[in-house]
């Protein structure tokens, strides 16, 4: 049997001004910070000992996971940062805040995108900057599969090969793994994961900074899910995420 | 041409209170902390651009590391932590302070360690909360390799494998390469660059928090060498670590 963490990252300066993030590359606010701290803490009272960790390369990600692991006094496993790992691709509403995007783009446009599984936002241009083509983080990656803006069900095709080529193998090898990313990366592993259909899965909403522990079966299917904590704290987290709207990570 | 960036870790607790620290994992002070970021903005002033980052397992030096990519907003470069490149083992010198030490060993004693290359100190036995055994971080090493207390030479010994089969041929394949380290593994390292005798090494004392920056030709010998920032507080800085006894690190 093998066990699983999956943590989301802590609040970001655009989640607190409710902006469409995706690509761009904001800090955690202290909130997140405190967050990410405490994640860490709770990991290290169950117990948890891991043998690597995954992030995306965006800076929430990685400093969530930084923090947790130097809270756990386990800064010293090796750390694996992935341009797979990181949250959807909002394209063109990239920066956006809710007001702003139903401006933009009126509240029945803002309602598709919202509910849907497969329509994705408008595309922004390879001349635009939010292009990730023009950072140097993506400069080994063809720019042809960059995203100028993705769907969910885009983000959980760019994602799942790293969990197939890279997370899979790991655990089958044995070691604990532990996943600091985002809300719309992690819920294509758990989408995955627990076998989810594309209507479930737009009803999933993964509260920040609180570890969702998996244990896993030979075939890493899942025997048993949980986030650590306060149940009651989780429900309203995530029906504070789930208000929102889904779409701003 | 190549470019090659070292830097020692900021300022640890242990540092401040002026005990052999070696393979015990403590923490940055405040000043550490200020150090590791003013390190990274000199960095980013000067343009510095990383491909990737090797480190200790060790948390002063991880967290100086850290703290330095994000001040550069280059926390997204993968960090690579291996155990070779941990500060010298001090032995059943760990944890002791200047006058403990005097008074356990007699200045005679102490003098011989602080002057010699190869004369290690005492050895920890295996069971000996110091020796690094116990500790799951180095779980994968064979326990008979694990240094009881190391010598400057037997420390060099120790970091260099890790330079040839790892760090030289990054560098060789076009990577511009940062490593966050210890006084001591940084010193083996520069006594190779720079083909030092053992008497130069033990007059070279590096700085806390100042990257030292190589220019290296194609068969990765030293054009130039050079401390960023200003000459006369680095050459202030030198002489506190000396005065400090060249074994505290």
């Amino acid at each position: 049997m093998y066990k699983l963490v999956l943590i989301r990252h802590g609040e970001s300066q655009w989640n607190l001004e409710n902006r469409f993030t995706g690509w761009h590359d904001v800090d955690l606010t202290e909130t997140g910070v405190a967050q990410a701290k405490n994640a860490g803490q709770m990991l290290k009272d169950a117990g948890f000992e891991f043998d690597t960790a995954y992030t995306s390369v965006l800076l929430r990600a990685i400093k969530t996971l930084n923090l947790a692991l130097d809270e756990m006094g386990q800064h010293y496993i090796p750390v694996k940062r992935n341009w797979r790992l990181n949250e959807r691709h909002y394209g063109a509403l990239t920066g956006l805040d809710k007001a702003e995007t139903a401006a933009k783009h009126g509240d029945e446009q803002v309602k598709i995108w919202r509910r849907s599984f497969d329509v994705p936002p408008p595309f922004v241009d390879t001349n635009d900057e939010y292009f990730p083509g023009h950072d140097r983080r993506y400069r080994h990656i063809d720019p042809a599969i960059l995203p100028r803006g993705e769907s969910l069900a885009l983000t959980i095709e760019r994602v799942l090969p790293y969990w197939h080529d890279e997370i899979r193998p790991a655990i089958q090898r044995g070691e604990n793994i532990i996943i600091a990313a985002h809300g719309n990366s992690l819920r294509a592993l758990v989408k995955y994961l627990d076998g989810m259909s594309e209507e479930e899965v737009l009803g999933l909403n993964i509260p920040t900074g609180v570890p969702l522990v998996y244990e896993l079966d030979k075939n890493l299917k899942p025997i048993s899910k949980e986030y650590l904590g306060d149940p009651e704290k989780i429900k309203a987290m995530m029906d504070a995420v789930a208000k929102q709207g889904s779409a701003k990570k």
